[in-house]
């Protein structure tokens, strides 16, 4: 049995050296949009998207090295969505991973410009690794990866959050959010991260409902949290989905009732990291983690 | 001597149809996002730089059809810049093409996600034409693409233009600034065309070259038709440069003197198509256009 906390702090420093390479130097002109990237890039966090497309490219025999680009993109994307989010204009917050959120420090502008950067420079870097290798496995990866984070996944999703904003929500539009917010980014990463590794169109498939299934539960884990968790632990304040009246599985179904349905999806994914093997040994520990983290 | 003018509505027509169809309709869950980007999308415009990728790769011997993805795809960046540089945070715009911006009719937080979901499907367009079609010519187009709209190309020259924001410039701060927030794209635009049409690699950089020259032209117009045009004529407020104390070839130079640049840099682009031969003759004609234009 694997030292999960250790290997996942070893990923993680790998994810940090590459994501700091990733991005220009804040000597580059003019300084203040490479500051701001910066900034909100190597903020620390989980890093767990690009750890699940790294760890799903390795679980189909793929190498890392082939997959690293996509990972820092997808984490480029991922935080660009953050700092968009936090906008006085969206969720008006103040705090992220425990600093000033974008737009406290560089202002509104540069806010929207260094999460507008951020996406830009996803897109260049995936665009620069599949012309370097112009394969089925580049492209593909890329696409899994845009369409997972655009106007059908991601995007669409936090549309339907601010959409509905102050409103009580049906069960059916919850999943919705849910589904394109947050896990249509984290079934992206498996995808991706499969089709990279060279796995046939099934197996692809496969890994990509598991991250859907990975992808709801965690975000159900998040809304528990919100009410269990102090704020030092998640670095942002909690009760915030109470403060602002937000429809949440806590709210629907309670906390008990919420932690057995991310357990159930936890099950789903579990089994069928079971069923693929040895080599699904980190993907399945990770999955059982991140849904029962207690923060 | 063609008719250019019956040309470029012919080919305009052409690409309105494209956009048309690479966006979804109306009728997709929430609405109102899809609703935005086909606002701002679909409000016109003279399509310069879908017209010149397009115009490009015809003039190295390729299909128009390999690029037409990759032409709407610029097009929606290009709009998507348009919406964030009208933000309230930004430039705070009213009006755009002659109508409402979008965060006037659809409020800041929408007119913000419109915008990125822009960016998200041009992306995602180009991410699944380069799947289609794995080559050098696809993935070297959406580079492209990327580098001209991204963080060493477009983005930057927003960031410097609001980073300077009501304060006189230096000759080579604005030079920066039009060589990045408009010549960019344009040059990354008769890159990609060049690209897809299997152009080589000389070819496709005097190409790149002839857009540069061609996007600080047509900038330095753009600054002296703010003085000398009317509202009617641009669609847009006339004056806006006076307005904000901006610095611009107009305030540096006189008019007179800002033709003159404007000019020696169209003949620049002018003498690379000339060389070029017969394939160029519609950019040949459309360069003098746009670089003498009225309005």
């Amino acid at each position: 049995m694997m030292d999960l906390k250790q290997e996942m702090q070893k990923r993680c420093n790998d994810i940090e050296k590459a994501l700091e390479n990733a991005l220009p130097k804040q000597t580059e002109f003019p300084p203040v949009i490479f500051d701001a990237m910066r900034y909100s890039l190597l903020a620390g966090g989980k890093r767990l998207r690009p750890m699940l497309l790294l760890a799903a490219c390795e679980a189909v025999g793929g190498r890392k090295e082939d997959a690293v680009d996509f990972a820092c993109a997808l984490e480029m994307i991922h935080t660009y969505s953050l700092i968009h989010d936090d906008l006085p204009a969206m969720d008006n917050d103040d705090y992220r991973r425990g600093r000033l959120t974008s737009h406290k420090v560089y202002g509104e502008a540069m806010a929207i410009l260094a999460g507008d950067g951020l996406l830009h420079h996803a897109m260049e870097t995936m665009a620069i690794a599949c012309e370097k290798n112009p394969s089925a496995q580049t492209t593909g990866a890329m696409r899994a990866i845009a369409h997972g984070a655009g106007i059908f996944g991601m995007l669409t999703g936090q549309v339907v959050d601010v959409f509905f904003e102050g409103q009580p929500l049906a069960q059916e539009t919850l999943d919705f959010i849910h589904l394109h917010k947050t896990a249509a980014m984290i079934r992206g990463a498996l995808e991706a991260g499969a089709i990279l590794g060279g796995a046939d169109e099934k197996t692809v498939q496969t890994f990509a409902l598991a991250g859907e299934k990975i992808g709801v539960a965690f975000q159900i884990l998040d809304d528990i949290l919100d009410v269990t968790a102090t704020t030092e632990e998640l670095g942002k304040p909690v009760h915030s989905d109470e403060k602002n009246q937000k429809t949440t599985y806590v709210t629907l179904y309670g906390i008990e009732k919420s932690r057995e349905i991310a357990a159930g999806l936890s099950a789903e994914a579990v089994k069928i990291w079971k069923q693929q093997g040895e080599g699904c040994a980190f993907l399945l520990a990770l999955t059982e983690y991140l849904t029962d983290r207690k923060f």
